[in-house]
């Protein structure tokens, strides 16, 4: 259930584990099952144009997703539930068979996992803004003009240069892109239950960090926090842009139980993106090199192949193409993911499985709660028809399917899961 | 929730009865409601012929299921979740209502349940195999050749004879069929947390009977276990073939909440083998002779009807061909049942159901995850299709139904529930 805290990720590992779908003595096979690719494009699902009827998925040329779709199961994916529109983070989790609703995770923790900084229990981690205040302190730009990766860079290291450590908390600062960067603290007692310093327009000044409910170890990590932000101010002063910063998205790190642990998966993750390649390690995926075009994501999945159980594969174009609100755009990343999938179905991987974390119609510009078109391709699927899209997956012998439960049917087309009693 | 102690069943009635998926507070009709047959063909799910595209079901000439088909409301169960492939037992507590989770069921209930014995709560019981070992005491065969009834009978006479009963404890040995046979142990503070003795193959020795867990309660009764155990060793030492028993599958006893608690219906169940007498018996059906045919089943059927409100029948050969691998021999298993169907139209229940309680397909030869094609026939259906299939019950009005939700729809179909609210 959501907390009444929100957004942060309170959840123990012990519940996080009780929330698991599979019944709790089910089976699941380690080393002797079969293999597993899980390909991702990001806000797959869209609405059909207004003047031709067909969606992205169904207006674009696919000849390859549609002879996949003549040995695959069709369904649709509902990925955190009926009206719902999921962020990333719960769209992918729910992917990985993890509840995205008792499984919450915080956008700082997603952030820092994401550029790579391996996370300790108790840490709290917050998403960064470098931004412009005048000199009354007034925000002026959120995103300090969009500095260049080398400008930002030498931002946080200018900060880091000159910054006097609290008592007792390690403090570290982390660029990311631009104008992004993540903030982690670690230290005895730390809480996450901090509001956002963001006031999320121009004109406003930044919020002074302030915990969200009593409890004594947010109220005394708001404070540490509002002196690093004050400090940052101090260091920055004299710079005409990207003089202040603003945090949002507090979030304390509780590890996940890991792919391996439950489902006796060594799992890998290709993606280009950070945030994705954070969500996957977050469950304990092997996070081994960064492709930087859709051609080298593939060439880096048939170098890992092989040597993992599990392959998770991410393709971003769709999305981005959609929320730019460019249906042809998102229609030729979906053809261009197509022209790709020879190389993965080569493979030879015993599931494969196409769908999305979330619809992202171009019509819409945003993520939606729109279920998701989804293809399960395996020896022991029952295929219902030749194409893939929003039309032929509704009819598709999967039927409407809650997100966490597309692992389950993972698992067990690649005969990794026991027969569940007698 | 299922306990780390794992398979066995934990579960109190007041748990069992929170789990029900029915409002606590819709009232069920009692003498008044409709009368409902559930006619479950095990294993009836199949996939398709690799040459025609059809599964067992569809390339069945199934005349007199069309036709019931052409005024039915059509719909894909779920038996336990996506991608769990359920046993006999989950899978019937499901068709019959009852979360096959929450209510998971021990090997050595349905057992003892299947051969007629009258557990008590508190009561552990174990599926036995008798088994052969040889001079050193390694297993040679773990089904002992194979007895005949006969033989098989007469090796757990012997044991009743010369077993000296352990202190406080009633011992019971039944034969079930062949090399199959049951352990019931009665007595104060048993427990049911008691591994496997059985080593699931030849050339190892068979495993001592040891506590899962530590609690008391199972390590005493692990002990009583392993001294009967040892005593039907040196009873049964001459032998030459069945000179040992493996024990498998413990599990407390604690009753159910009946079909006539919960739903106000007289219930009975009509099935050759045991073990779905078993289930039937766990949910209070009555369970009043044993058909020796398909045919016989149909002429209990007619015999009991007019008795009760619901009527269990259960027909096996379909699940049995499956696991052959024999696809034809499926398909005239279905068409057989196909041709008594007329006899069961003809009683003119309100409510006819035909289902399965999870697939087996042919090509696959043991049971698996997939949905199970599901018809209900009555005046107040919808129907879509004229032919049972997965193709057009993929299509059909239910949609996907879970397992433990079809109860609910056969009620409301028999007028048997209220409207929820005012």
């Amino acid at each position: 259930m959501f907390s009444a805290e929100g957004w942060f990720f309170t959840t123990s590992q012990d519940e996080v584990m009780s929330q698991v779908s599979l019944p709790d003595d089910l089976a699941v096979h380690g080393a002797d099952g079969g293999t597993i690719i899980m390909l991702v494009m990001d806000g797959l699902g869209g609405l059909p144009h207004p003047d031709t009827g067909r969606t992205e998925l169904e207006s674009a040329a696919t000849p390859h997703l549609d002879a996949l779709a003549a040995r695959s199961s069709l369904g649709m994916l509902n990925p955190v539930g009926h009206g719902i529109t999921p962020g990333s983070g719960p769209g992918h989790l729910a992917l990985f068979g993890y509840d995205p609703i008792e499984s919450m995770i915080g956008r700082g923790v997603l952030s820092a996992l994401g550029v790579g900084f391996e996370l300790q229990p108790g840490d709290v981690a917050a998403r960064l803004n470098l931004a412009t205040v005048d000199h009354d302190g007034v925000l002026t730009d959120r995103r300090a003009g969009r500095p260049s990766d080398e400008e930002g860079q030498r931002v946080i290291e200018a900060v880091r240069d000159h910054l006097r450590t609290p008592e007792g908390v390690e403090v570290t600062f982390i660029h990311e892109k631009e104008h992004r960067a993540v903030l982690v603290l670690r230290g005895e007692g730390l809480g996450d239950g901090i509001a956002d310093t963001d006031p999320q327009r121009a004109g406003l000044r930044p919020i002074q960090a302030a915990a969200t409910g009593t409890d004594a170890a947010s109220e005394r990590t708001a404070t540490i926090v509002q002196g690093v932000l004050d400090q940052v101010r101090e260091i920055l002063a004299d710079a005409p842009q990207a003089n202040t910063f603003l945090a949002r998205g507090f979030a304390g790190f509780t590890p996940y139980p890991t792919f391996e642990t439950r489902y006796g998966l060594r799992a890998v993750a290709v993606a280009k993106y950070p945030m994705y390649r954070g969500v996957a390690s977050l469950v304990g995926m092997t996070v081994d090199g960064v492709p930087d075009s859709n051609e080298s994501t593939v060439e880096m999945l048939e170098q890992h192949f092989g040597t993992y159980g599990f392959y998770f594969v991410h393709f971003k174009d769709t999305d981005s193409r959609a929320h730019d609100g460019d249906f042809q755009g998102k229609v030729a990343a979906i053809e261009e993911v197509d022209s790709l999938l020879p190389r993965i179905t080569g493979l030879g991987a015993d599931v494969l499985i196409v769908t999305g974390d979330h619809s992202t119609p171009a019509l819409y510009g945003e993520h939606t709660w729109h279920h998701v078109p989804t293809l399960l391709a395996s020896s022991w699927a029952r295929a219902s028809a030749k194409v893939f899209g929003e039309s032929s997956c509704r009819g598709g012998d999967l039927g409407v399917v809650p997100g966490k439960d597309l692992m389950s049917l993972a698992l067990a087309h690649a005969a990794r899961l026991d027969k569940y009693g007698a």
